[in-house]
């Protein structure tokens, strides 16, 4: 599926694609070029030794090769970069290249006022990279179950807490437990587990009514705690992701219908998930719900997306969605925002299969806790 | 500095002159422009609450301004983004705008289509944000801290092993020290400091011998042991950088040797950092030593590079390194690498002034622990 003439030049920490095609994790920029059946990889020269021991490419070059010192010298550091891809191909009788289309336009210029034809295709690894092998499928799973002890971890905490003035108190310190210290319970879970972790929420009352909202200071009773986890394997870096939504007290009605609301819309959503069924489909029966419900507005996001090597990947499930296949992961995550009443989101991580999804959550959905 | 005319699309986690630019940090694509004195931001929508309170822009528009859906369901996920960038450039009376390097290549050969001059520019924004504020400068500082406190914990632990045939053993497990178990603990130590961590290395022997191998297995008696730990911190987003390298038992003299030059190289770096002084005269200070002792080979990487909102980014202290100035701060780390022997590095965090440089570092450098 990758096109025979294709050109990737970017950091692995960040550009999966180059990771899963390369298997090579560098926090420094190196090229991946496929020409026909052979595959290039052109890594600085400090990454050679580890680049023979880790990635699956066998004919591996450097930089050093092709003088980058000298260059960088004489043309300055821009201007060597893409002499020395130039160069590289040149050597290989390349002269028309796909590129993918977030391939830095700077360079691209430069190697068209070389001459090479430089086309951005829409990523071919993407699509690749949308259905998981057995594999695959084993490294998020174990994501999963490292993430499902993290949210364990920051449940059994809010359920310990006392009240006292309306704040919720933590039953260890007898201060009030914050957003920032629940993010911790998670995040040393995620450690001992094996995983890294960015950007966990914790989101308590208005917090919780901006889904990105990261979540900090005191937690209060009656109000709605969104919980959302998404871990990386450390060594496999596979993500794994999912949501809670909990409250201690009594919550107002309020807020309790629509938590009922977001419920709904996620088991209507899960219901629908299947091979040959579109992400737009899917998206559109977590809709239907809040039509109904009378809820459409507060619902600002799409209902889920791919998880894999990136924690948002294909397949898009909202407008524009694609059609499911069997082994994609995805999440199904409805929710609901309200300024004034807070925020609610549940989130469940499920392969596709050919007749339904299988559920890699299993962490119950009760809102009190 | 930056040019009057100047565009950006990224999600400001990966990008740091986005978040720079805007203090706005999220997950998914935004656009910043400036136009004159005009700053916008678009935002996806279910963003909009959040910008308006985190960021430091105040006309900020949603992507549903620009009826996104509509376009989505018309001409699909790629074009839509690039006719709304369009809408957009086309409502502020923009025709020709600058960009970054990197760019994206697809949407910049889209907006070309529609008749925009797009021009790509070595970003305006990474110089700026090379010199640091005060404010930066005490943020790297209350990383760097953490920093060391967890390059403490690592160096304790490895301390206080035990030695049993040729394997460092850990006194709490009475079992084999694992560069994976220093790992976490280093992580731990970090986390609690409100800190988060990507990529810690503590390789050794043949580990340590790759400069970007985070090792892995037991460590063992009489090799060079090199922990290089990167923080960033969680609120703040700055990170601190340091490396030392330690051994426990008898070292060759070979490594030992190694040890010392690495350690007179960074002293001599360190002795010509200032302002005025060129990123690559710094280098040539360390390259000096190396050459003068045999080992200019085996070092394999450049000296140092700037710390901040990335733990790479300018001032680059290596070939065609620019003019160092007051406020940059720097990394200074030279290593040797030999595959045979191992690994040895020793980088200290520096603030730049008019005359030298304050170090950030208090670790010592002693080899054997």
């Amino acid at each position: 599926m990758t096109p025979i003439l294709f050109l990737m030049i970017d950091s692995s920490v960040h550009n999966q694609d180059l990771y899963y095609t390369t298997r090579f994790l560098a926090p420094d920029q190196f090229l991946y070029l496929r020409s026909g059946d052979e595959e290039i990889l052109m890594v600085p020269e400090m990454e050679l030794g580890r680049a023979r021991k880790e990635s699956r490419i066998s004919d591996i070059r450097t930089t050093a090769d092709y003088r980058v010192i000298e260059k960088l010298k004489q043309y300055g550091r821009d201007h060597a970069q893409s002499m020395v891809v130039s160069e590289l191909l040149h050597d290989e009788g390349v002269t028309e290249v796909a590129v993918p289309h977030n391939f830095p336009v700077f360079l691209a210029d430069e190697l068209r006022s070389d001459g090479f034809k430089i086309t951005p295709v829409r990523s071919p690894i993407r699509k690749l990279r949308s259905v998981k092998t057995r594999e695959e499928i084993e490294w998020i799973k174990k994501s999963q179950i490292c993430c499902e002890a993290a949210m364990q971890s920051a449940i059994d905490l809010i359920r310990r807490t006392g009240i006292r003035r309306g704040v919720l108190i933590d039953p260890g310190s007898d201060q009030p437990l914050a957003s920032e210290h629940v993010r911790t319970v998670i995040e040393r879970t995620l450690i001992d587990c094996g995983c890294e972790s960015e950007g966990t929420i914790v989101a308590g009352g208005k917090d919780a009514a901006d889904p990105h909202n990261a979540g900090r200071g005191e937690l209060r009773v009656d109000k709605s705690i969104v919980i959302d986890i998404f871990p990386r394997l450390k060594m496999e870096r596979y993500y794994a992701d999912m949501t809670r939504t909990v409250a201690r007290g009594s919550p107002s009605q309020a807020l309790s219908e629509m938590y009922d609301a977001v419920l709904d819309a996620q088991t209507a959503a899960l219901g629908v998930v299947r091979t040959g069924v579109s992400g737009e489909e899917v998206h559109d029966a977590a809709c239907g719900v809040f039509e109904d419900a009378g809820y459409r507005e507060l619902f600002i996001h799409s209902t889920g997306h791919g998880v894999g090597l990136d924690v948002h990947e294909e397949p898009h499930i909202g407008v524009g969605g694609e059609m499911l296949k069997a082994g994609n992961v995805i999440t199904i995550e409805p929710g609901l925002y309200d300024p004034e009443i807070g925020g609610i989101r549940i989130e469940d991580l499920v392969v596709v299969t050919k007749s339904g999804c299988e559920n890699l959550t299993t962490i119950g959905k009760g809102f009190l806790v």
